[in-house]
């Protein structure tokens, strides 16, 4: 947690340069996107290849692969994408940048450091839910959880949600393609500027946060929160008091 | 992900030959066998000696042994097979074969690489649920989740499902023995010729691919939308629209 | 799996000695019970110090001490008993023997060579289901799963249950200190004399095998058939045909 | 469990020293807390941040700091209080003192040499449950389990509960800060001298014992106990006779 993460080279980068993915700093965004993603296998977030994490260090962006299995990745499987002109400084041969790529950077052009994005049975079942509930225009939302004070109060606001705020998470509609996904994540960043997070239905959830501890930590907090609210349901809890 | 497994050894191998099994390199499928086994035990797949796994390798099918805890296998545990001959060419002492064997076959034989099957409690619940809504006859059936792009459109197709395909897995029954699934095993893949699994009754499933990470990231997909299917179930939540 | 147990030292062993207790070989019953309770605490099967494990070694039986962290049990904290006298040839200082010694000691007069018990919570919910159906006379029942399969037929019985025979398991009735449960437990060996599983009302279970191997994979299986049988009742779905 | 943790040192300690969180000895306050909440996260008790650990050293109090990622503390993370004064001989620097704090100390008032405080989703639902039951003014009550033997009988008293004593566990109303419950707790403290656990509405619960080792086993028998009285819930099985 001391170290702080390296500084990007400044120098010119050959396409394939695997300088930008080695570092002996287990902080280095190569290094920590793998060891993520290890652990969110292991939660269920990633399985079968699904989900993915994006890091933006100063001006580059550190992407996964499209198809790979997530606790197997190596930092040499990583894209590495210069943010300001949106190209590949490194592209890994036989390898397929990420459908999410688009939604991370919407992530990004919001002043994210990190995005994640799970396939978590539980955000998926949430949508669900909300849909039986509400409609296809429902939001998520939760109220009188300890865990809510977990997500910030909204971009350039101060401090975290309280326990008597309520948490309001949109929910968009999947669609065929990943990357048709910009549109409506882009709206929905747009509907309601405080959220860290928004749900697809049948599909899961896109997070982030100003940096990696933030993007995941809130993450663990929203996952916890939808497990919650469908063990709720099951037992007849109601998620608002009205 | 890189390394390529190394070719098998060419020339005449004694029947108890150690070494077809062992090899530096991890991704061997001696080595790798082993190591998906771990995986699945912590998944619950292969749960007091349950389950398998088999990889061909070239002219050799690699396979686990009968009766052993999947989670302490060693590469000296396996049989190796000759493809053309059908013939053991690798047979540890006090071992026997696994009863899998001509089910796992007979997905080498429709092109397979890798075959595993599991015991997933969500599996056998899956075809319990099939049966109750739609008798003996009935497919599991499943539509508009993310998840089920994980899965391959069928042999000799380019790509996988898409979200608005519908995934259809059939469900065959049990029997006493488990080598007398082969028949409706293989009446089951010629019936569906583009499934890459099939659901055995109060069994489990046997999912195939072209090679090991196909076969497990598609093991994985299926495996995490029989659980999100009975999940929704108990919300009453249905899988397909009609 | 190769190598075999060490034989016990045939001299006279002082009190306290750690010969009893310290091999290289990981196969020795002081260091596989530590190494399976460490398993069995990830399985929450010995949460909060419950549960236990005991391994016959020729005419030594290797035990867990009372009220220790099962993750954390070292060789060093085991206790050591004489089979014949039943007398303990090791005690280690500030430990007590575990209240389930005259349990395991039934298992062992019986011809087990392994004896586990676990507090699982679905061996504890299947007691409550099986006396809401049944009464406090029932006993578990189950058939066709292949999973049942995992259960050997009996003592001196050749071979595993079939996917059609029905798995009974009995079940004794709690008391209020563990070692009065001895009585009830021989008392139903007695009327089950082909089981190799008792379960306890509101406790957990206990599973014996003629050696670890086989003790510990039918508590695996019986584990599965348990939070299957579990699952199966929150579904709907029946036991038994009849 | 043999070797016992180092005595402080007695001479004046600098506020940024890092000798009292620095030592190779495991049983360490201060490597004690990290290895114990890496195991909590995975047990789901501090995702997201949430939950904590206290231990009381002699006359030090370790605390981990506000806003963590728990399973990634590192000894150098923790502030250490003067009990006698209250006094923090340890900050370290960019990290902010838990705002359990002052609930912690409220334990160690009572006695406590561990105090453990999580946010499992299984205290959380008992403690709605309890509310829809019983109102407000509901304590969480369940009786005939084995699992209560795990929790002791209150302070003074010698041994732990018994399978035919009632576990009783009071509840109280959470608050929009974390230290504005310490009011409460100590009233429920007071009502339930014997009891070593307080529920907290929507929040969690918090743990303590006389050592680590008491409050960790106390803490897993409990949370067991809670995941068991949902799944009794679930399947309309009453958790006491009357």
């Amino acid at each position: 947690m001391a170290s702080e993460p390296p500084k990007p080279a400044e120098n010119l980068i050959p396409s394939d340069s695997n300088a930008l993915v080695q570092s002996t700093n287990p902080l280095h965004p190569a290094n920590l996107i793998c060891e993520l993603c290890r652990g969110f296998y292991n939660l269920g977030w990633v399985t079968g290849t699904g989900g993915g994490t994006s890091i933006r260090h100063h001006e580059h962006i550190y992407l996964a692969p499209s198809g790979v299995q997530k606790e197997r990745l190596q930092p040499t499987d990583l894209f590495v994408m210069d943010y300001a002109t949106r190209s590949y400084i490194r592209t890994p041969t036989a390898l397929k940048p990420s459908q999410c790529t688009p939604l991370f950077l919407a992530a990004f052009d919001k002043g994210a450091g990190c995005c994640i994005h799970t396939h978590s049975q539980w955000a998926v079942l949430v949508t669900l839910l909300v849909e039986k509930a509400s409609g296809k225009e429902g939001c998520f939302e939760i109220e009188m959880l300890e865990q809510i004070k977990g997500i910030a109060r909204g971009r350039g606001k101060t401090g975290s949600l309280g326990y008597f705020d309520r948490l309001v998470v949109p929910v968009i509609e999947n669609t065929a393609h990943e990357e048709d996904l910009t549109e409506s994540l882009e709206a929905a960043m747009e509907k309601y500027p405080d959220t860290y997070a928004v749900l697809v239905r049948r599909h899961g959830v896109y997070v982030w946060g100003d940096n990696w501890h933030k993007a995941k930590t809130m993450c663990e907090s929203l996952d916890y929160i939808f497990q919650l609210a469908v063990e709720m349901h099951k037992l007849g809890l109601p998620w608002t008091a009205s």
